[in-house]
């Protein structure tokens, strides 16, 4: 959350560290001991553990430093001394780093202008640098920001030509991050298995009620009193993936099927946009197919 | 929500009309033209059709009548002549014609005592006739209400026998509704098919996810960034009845499940208060397992 | 809120008749027997008094007819009959005689965008007849839409000339509504004056809390633990006006205010959009310096 | 959040160190440093920073360390050493050392009932040692708990009497928390000044809006759309005290005055409560007349 604010400020001296190894004592204080001999201050560091004994352990350190930018090689490599002793998986990240992303549309554009809007307002601390879409339809809303769009027609026949379009597109554009904006086609694995806990996806629904297609028809059936949407990493299972964030809305008798969908799209581009902005920033963490979400 | 204030005031002279019928031109028009010509003031009324053509009609008008509690007998008479021709089914409801109520618990107790408590301060405009619980444990709260305490043991082996004696209770004291406040025993088919959508039950997730035993549980491993609770009519399918109204609180990677029952206590009893609040003034219709709630 | 999906299928024969007047038996029945003599559906109606012996008395009922295009001069002739001995203020209204909207905005721009998008997307049954700014930044969202902007700036010394300005615009453009889409300036008297309960505004703040200038930084200096938006009637008394909708978002101690500010535009869109949208359905009534909405 | 899931295990090795002091470089690392020597797990940390080069420091470390109890007075004694040079105010907490309630109420049951219950099933660690009241109405909740109830009538004449016997209880039981659960009384100074922060009260609006008496009634005649609650700390300056927490519920016109009252006590009692147990938890700080809840 406060990342914003003190982006506004020069953000060049600011960077995070994330840590992920197994649970050991003296963990937080090497970490910090090395961030305070290396004259960082913190600004903000929050960090979990399965079980304070014998689990996993998870940090997340923002911190200030003064000349980063020039320090980073230096840092990283220091770092990675500390960090074999314990086994840690980790990375420093850099603001100058931005993620790249592909934003995958169908005909629903409200998540697509969502994110478009956020990124020209500079919300987003990230790139657009391609739009992907089934469709020709939402070419004129991409354009004008000069970010280039994609029409793959994808068919039951053409699933695997279309899979390698865009393993080849992603490739050029060195795409990093996937973003499905109610993009309704199924992610063939190789394109999974490529982009791990890397591509978004936002489901209409609250998860996991209403798995697959139609679920604002379901819910319309089954008569529910609130409607949800679910932003969730992708995996191979179907609506399975990792949750990153939900919220629902209060609905009643009188609202058929089309007043789901009008009160769903609030839901969905306000979800949708807050797990991108927090994998943008890489406050999330993977574990068990579970998300730790650092805000 | 505003039946209360108004029954702050004398309530005597207020009464509720409640109709289902095949929809069809005209119906309000006769309605509201009986009420007027009966000298009726409409304090509040409420319709709903599911299609206006050819679907069923729904309608709930709460109205104000001199003298009404002389008149009933002879305003349902009358009223019978109006409903035949559009084949209405209907009811006349009065506040002196309180519902009676039983609730039915295992060990949790603050769907209890929130019913107790909102009963004690006159806000349910009902009677709790009896509390029938598989275990003693909650005996100490109910009997200085001069409320009777069931212990009625539950096994696998009992279930015929105990299903008995609690119809044979429930008729001695004139029940017209049964509440589950967090009994967990799985109604048997003869109690159910002898009270059609009287049955109402607290389910400790966001219905359809969920469903089953141990619903914290299922949430804990899922993963979900929001729980639940749903207030529903039993029906023979386990958590399939008509769902009354539903609320959730957010959680996050560091609720453990015992964290999830904590936040999830305040959700269940307040859900479950307002599903029993409007049930006992008859505002939900159930019509192919869903609800329509005149609130 | 059942407005659109019935929107959705042909809508020229439904029509919407809106009613005040004081309280007195059998008004709604003589509402009803007129509907249906004329051959009218009812697919929704509501109403509500402020005390049903002496009060004022108001409804709003939407109806289908056949041939309602064709009949509506004649339904209002026939209607004012009805009306007279209960002095009604009374209006029909028909999805053909749409509300023609000027949208004011200074620099920030995502109340505007809201507007612009879920016009452009069929979910505002009006029209946007133009944009006036005091600033020319926001020129380039508008014209795309071939809606006409004008910039008009305001000093503290051209204040009245400005207003001369705004009424010639709006009287050539027959603007019905004004909405002031996060319009950092004082609307001069004798436009409210002139559209009494045609000039919405949203206010960043949870009215009556943070009333004037920088309500973002008074709910920073205060602590409070949430934000809101209020979208209400402009009044002569600033942010005094007939409240017409609210909703609030969780803040807490990390926030700056530039995070209020970010997470209160999410608010500000979705509240400022509620209350346009109902308001061009004739779904609101002002009485007392409070609002009756007609969901 | 996380305490109640750890305490059900067995929490006499776990401890809480709170510190507040000028920001300085290398504070967290000297804190985890001195943890990690003395054989501690820190189970969870949060700090937080009003600004990182020049501001005010805070943090709350739950940790666990073997033998805890035992080891208290001498790891107080160590720590002291550390927390000179910073000259941090600090505390280290350790559950047997529970803090003692008292509830102040007038004739509104339903906080104090939350209270009690919520105690009853240890969700509050710590203990409910007096209750007083203006009125003797509450006493039959209070007595079955073993809990002495005191009935102090207070008149516009005696104000500084009772002041006195309130304070005499308060020291005879040695009260550090005192909780005002919906007490409709004015807290004289010589209380307020004698417990600072250490007095929570919970006011029936949403804050700053509807300050003083009869916030339902102001909140009525205003026509706000949302009703709300705030826990806050007593300070002079009647409910301009620290705000702990603040929720608010949906309402519409159809709600008359006590139609808000039934609605705003499961606001009041679900509010006081969390910001019971946060400060039973030592999870709140206050600085500058703003709270940092460390949840």
């Amino acid at each position: 959350m406060n990342q914003t604010s003190n982006k506004t400020a020069d953000n060049r001296n600011q960077g995070a560290l994330i840590v992920s190894c197994p649970e050991k004592q003296g963990i937080i204080a090497a970490i910090t001991h090395f961030l305070y001999e290396n004259g960082a201050n913190i600004l903000h560091s929050d960090q979990f553990s399965t079980n304070p004994e014998s689990g996993q352990f998870f940090m997340r350190v923002q911190f200030q430093m003064d000349n980063l930018t020039g320090r980073l090689a230096e840092l990283r490599q220091q770092f990675s001394l500390i960090a074999e002793p314990f086994r840690m998986e980790w990375k420093i990240t850099h603001p100058s780093e931005r993620k790249r992303l592909a934003v995958f549309v169908s005909k629903e554009d409200h998540c697509l202008r969502e994110l478009l809007w956020r990124w020209s307002i500079k919300e987003l601390n990230a790139d657009i640098v391609m739009v992907v879409s089934n469709h020709p339809d939402m070419e004129h809303l991409v354009t004008p920001h000069n970010i280039p769009y994609y029409h793959v027609p994808v068919t039951k026949e053409n699933r695997e030509e279309a899979a390698d379009i865009h393993l080849e597109l992603l490739e050029k554009h060195q795409v990093d991050t996937l973003i499905l904006a109610r993009y309704m086609q199924i992610m063939p694995g190789k394109i999974i298995d490529r982009y791990p806990n890397q591509i978004i996806n936002i489901h209409h629904s609250f998860l996991p009620a209403f798995i697959g297609g139609k679920p604002y028809h379901q819910a319309f059936n089954r008569g529910v009193k609130l409607i949800g949407a679910t932003a969730h990493y992708v995996t191979e299972d179907l609506d399975e993936g990792p949750i990153i964030e939900q919220d629902v809305s209060r609905v009643n008798h009188r609202h058929h099927v089309a007043d789901l969908k009008r009160i769903g799209r609030d839901l969905e581009r306000i979800v949708l946009a807050k797990a991108v902005q927090w994998h943008i920033n890489d406050q999330i963490i993977v574990h068990n197919h579970k998300t730790i979400v650092f805000e």
